[in-house]
């Protein structure tokens, strides 16, 4: 090891998007752990991609022990499922980076979301003792778990926190995205907002793989310091 | 001529977006109409940019009767001048198609703005008798001045009429861009407030040319029908 990685926990990791993600990092040679409500589905979809990818390094857990194992936690759940999973996992959450992908947009009736940012509300729940990040939340799911897919979408990350930030362009890279640190938490608001243009232009334009890039901008990784 | 093609006016047109759309839409070989407060600004600045084109296709005039004479009208204002202006020409505007290209976002404290879409105010005020499109928010004003400059920013089309939205995906890709529809009016907010990230990018990157781009959804004009 010539460096320190931090281990990845996702909560709803069962789902398509967590799975999506989970594969990617697991393949980059991170730690990641699935959390689900189930602890038993989380073991068994665990086990389904060290398969997948001939590993042993992806684990299963109940949500509020995978929150307490990772060192940066991930959420992509649906949106009704968002404040009352972090409800649950408040106290284990504490000192550590939450990354909230959660877009409040209905894929039948699209449009952008009112009122805070999701990762804002995540905040406000969790107190100050949790870095939260926003990330992810226009990712294609499908897309993410074909791992010989090039991903064409960019992430955009969200936080008040600047360290927390860099660090998730750097896990958001490792999936084979190019990352961008867009400004601060509120910001996350426009970000789920374009779920709902992408979902509007698919419909129109008769495509599923609709995403947006940053463009006039050097990459992430070319830049140093702030 | 082989086809009819709309006599654009431009509201604030002697303004740097302004100005660039209309030479832009100039050299594509529109007629275009430079809207301003004073006529004479309006005059003095048509004639520079026919002097610049080489043509005599561009004229000045007051708000209110540009927008009597434009087929197409165009408002690029300062925010605070959106209201007050489409009040002004109210009448005017009756049974044409308005693009609004206002984004309420502050280059200073920029965060995603709060409320209705931009083009839905305009809507409100201007009442059922006028096509309302969303519009041109984030297009960078000094790059589309330079003519010779390839503009690296797609631009995002919203309207509740779906003839007005391919309308103008047609006219901003006559200046060089390419464009989508992208939903109803009330998804502008959503590209309004992507000027935010784009300024919180462009800060972070040190950059002046942020931008963004859509991908995976094969161009516009690809595309028959709905």
């Amino acid at each position: 090891m010539t460096e320190t990685r931090p281990t990845l926990a996702v909560l709803g990791g069962t789902g398509k998007e967590g799975t999506g993600l989970g594969l990617r990092w697991a393949r980059a040679g991170y730690s990641v752990i699935i959390g689900s409500r189930s602890a038993e589905r989380a073991v068994e979809a665990a086990a389904a991609m060290n398969a997948q990818l001939g590993l042993n390094t992806v684990r299963g857990l109940g949500n509020a022990e995978a929150a307490t194992a990772g060192d940066i936690v991930v959420l992509t759940v649906p949106p009704e499922a968002q404040l009352p999973t972090l409800e649950g996992v408040r106290a284990e959450l504490q000192g550590k980076v939450l990354v909230d992908a959660t877009a409040r947009v209905d894929a039948r009736n699209p449009k952008p979301p009112e009122g805070q940012a999701s990762a804002r509300l995540a905040q406000d729940l969790l107190g100050p003792g949790v870095r939260v990040v926003g990330a992810f939340q226009n990712v294609p799911a499908h897309a993410l778990k074909q791992l010989d897919h090039e991903l064409a979408s960019d992430v955009l990350v969200t936080a008040d926190d600047a360290e927390a930030r860099a660090a998730v362009v750097v896990l958001a890279e490792a999936t084979g995205m190019r990352a961008y640190e867009a400004g601060g938490l509120d910001n996350g608001l426009v970000v789920e907002g374009l779920t709902a243009l992408i979902i509007a232009m698919n419909k129109r334009y008769k495509s599923k793989t609709g995403g947006i890039r940053i463009s006039g901008i050097s990459q992430a990784k070319e830049v140093i310091g702030n």
